[in-house]
C-alpha cells in the first residue's frame, strides 16, 4: 500500500495522533460536521468527524463490543434498545447478536455518516447495509427524540461523538433525566461513552456527579482503544435500580456471546469495572464539580 | 509555557505521537543510544532513548507501579531485588516502598540514562539522587551479570527498552534461562516488560512461548501508559513455581501499599491478568512461533 503523508488527530496544545495515509475515500460537510473516511496501512479505513478518529477498521471491535455487551448482559432481559448517535452502525452490529433482544431504534442526527460508512465501511455498517427486521434507523436529533416520543426502552446506548458540536447536548443533566424517567422502562440501564480520563478529566469529573443525580448507579468501566487519545477510554453504566455489573443469571447468555467477540469475554466484562486510583479520584472526589 | 513546535515518536510505516515541546533540556550520544529529555506541556518532562518515549512525569507511576508492586506483592516474601534495565530510577522507587525488601541491586547499561534522569527527573530517580542504604547501582550489562554472577534473588524485574539497540539481548531465551537457573531464588519470580499487543504482536507471539520454556508460569498483565504506542501495555508474569498472582496471605501488604499509589490497588492486580480474546489469542495460539 503506498501512502501519501499522514493523516492526524491534533488536540491543540497537548495531542497528536498520526498514521500514514494511503487513499482519501470520502469527504462531505454535512449540516452538522466535517465528514470524512480515509484508508491506512496501520489501521485500514478510518472515519473522522470534525478531525477527530471515530473508529477504525482494525480495532472498531474494541469500543463497539464493549458498547453493546456490558448492558445487553447486565440487564437481565432486554428486549428493546436505543442507540443514540452510532451512524458507523458498529453499535447496532453488536446489539443485535443478542437473540433477545426483540427491537432496535438507532437515532443518528446526520445522514451523511450513515450514508458514508455504508457506502466505505460496510464490514462495521453491515447492519445498516443489509437491513434486520427488528431494526429501525431514524436521522434525527436524539436529545428531542428522548424528551418526546421516546419510551419503552430496556437499554440506551449513548454513542456519541466528542462533547462539542452535534454531540455537546448529549453530555448534559436534562438529556440524563429524559433518559432516566421517560424513555427506560424499570430496570433499565444506560451506557454511554465519557472520554479519557487521560485527556477529558474535566468531562468525567462533570458527567459522573451528573450521572449521580440521574440514576441510582453510575459508574465507569475502562477498555483499550490504541486510535482515540491516550487509548484509555471510559464509558459509564447507570441503573435505575442499583444491580451488579453483571448478574450471576446472565453467566450462560455472557459466555455464549463470547465466541462471537475479539474483545469482549464475562472476565473482562468484570474486571473492567475495576479503576486505577487516579480514577476513582476523578469520579468520586472531582475537583471541579458544576451543575 | 511557550511551546516551539512539536516533539515526536516515529515508528516508521505505522505510527507517530506528537507532544507540543516547551524546552530541549539534555541530548547526548552515549555507547549505546541516543539519550534525550525534553520538557512538554501536556506530560511535563520526557526521557527519549532513541527517539522512543521512555518515561514522562505525568504517567511515569502507572509504568514503574505496574511493573514493581506486581510481583513485589504476588511473592510471599521478597528480601532481595534485582532491576534490570530501569536506569530513570522509577522502578527501584517503588520496590523501596517495600518496607520488607532488605537488597535492591539496579543494573543499568547506559550511565547516561542514570546522569541525566538525576539532573532532569529527579522526581523519578530520587532513589539515585538521595541514595538507600539497601540500593546498590550497577553500570552494566545485565545479560552478562546474569549469566555469571547473579544468584539469591528473589524477584528479577526487566525493565528494559525496546527489542532492538541495547534492549535486544533482555529478549532472548538464553537471558531468561539465566535468570531462572541462576539468579532466582526457589519461589522467585520474574516480571518484564512486553510491549503492545497492538503494534508488537510479533514480539508477543515470540516471547511467550519462550517465556513458557523458562518458567512454570508464564502470563501477561495489562495496563493503561498513555504516551506509549496504542496506550495498552503488556508485562510477563513468569514464577519458577506456579502460584496465585495475588495470594490471600499478601493482601494486606497490598492493601497497605495502596495509599502510596496513583494506580495500583489490589483489585487491579487481579483484574490486570485478565485478558482481551485477542491477546489470550496472541500469548495462546501465536500465528507465528520461532525460538
Amino acid at each position: 500500500m503506498t501512502t501519501q503523508g499522514w493523516v492526524s488527530e491534533t488536540v491543540e496544545g497537548s495531542y497528536r495522533l498520526s498514521f500514514p495515509l494511503a487513499a482519501r475515500l470520502f469527504e462531505g460537510q454535512s449540516d452538522f460536521q466535517k465528514v470524512e473516511v480515509v484508508d491506512t496501512p496501520t489501521w485500514g479505513r478510518m472515519l473522522l468527524l470534525d478531525g477527530l478518529v471515530q473508529t477504525t477498521q482494525r480495532d472498531e471491535w474494541v469500543y463497539h463490543e464493549m458498547i453493546a455487551h456490558v448492558p445487553l448482559l447486565a440487564h437481565r432481559d432486554p428486549k428493546r434498545v436505543l442507540v443514540i448517535g452510532g451512524g458507523d452502525g458498529g453499535t447496532v452490529r453488536e446489539v443485535l447478536k443478542h437473540p433477545g433482544v426483540q427491537e432496535v431504534v438507532l437515532c443518528e442526527i446526520d445522514a451523511m455518516v450513515i450514508e458514508a460508512c455504508k457506502q466505505h465501511l460496510p464490514g462495521i455498517a453491515c447492519a445498516l447495509v443489509e437491513g434486520d427486521r427488528r431494526l429501525t434507523v431514524r436521522v434525527g436529533d436524539g436529545v428531542a427524540y428522548v424528551a418526546d416520543e421516546a419510551q419503552g426502552f430496556d437499554v440506551v446506548i449513548v454513542d456519541s461523538s466528542e462533547p462539542m458540536g452535534p454531540g455537546e447536548e448529549l453530555f448534559s443533566e436534562t438529556f440524563y433525566t429524559n433518559v432516566a424517567q421517560k424513555a427506560l422502562n424499570a430496570g433499565g440501564l444506560l451506557v454511554a461513552q465519557t472520554e479519557s480520563p487521560w485527556y477529558n478529566r474535566d468531562v468525567i469529573e462533570r458527567v459522573y456527579p451528573m450521572l449521580g443525580r440521574c440514576f441510582a448507579q453510575a459508574q465507569p468501566y475502562l477498555g483499550f482503544v490504541p486510535t482515540y487519545p491516550s487509548g484509555c477510554w471510559t464509558w459509564a453504566f447507570c441503573a435505575k435500580t442499583p444491580q451488579p455489573v453483571l448478574p450471576e443469571a446472565n453467566q450462560g447468555r455472557a459466555a455464549a456471546i463470547t465466541p462471537l467477540c475479539r474483545y469482549y469475554n464475562p472476565d473482562l466484562h468484570r474486571a473492567a469495572f475495576v479503576m486505577p486510583n487516579f480514577v476513582v479520584q476523578q469520579v468520586e472526589q472531582p475537583s471541579v464539580v458544576s451543575g
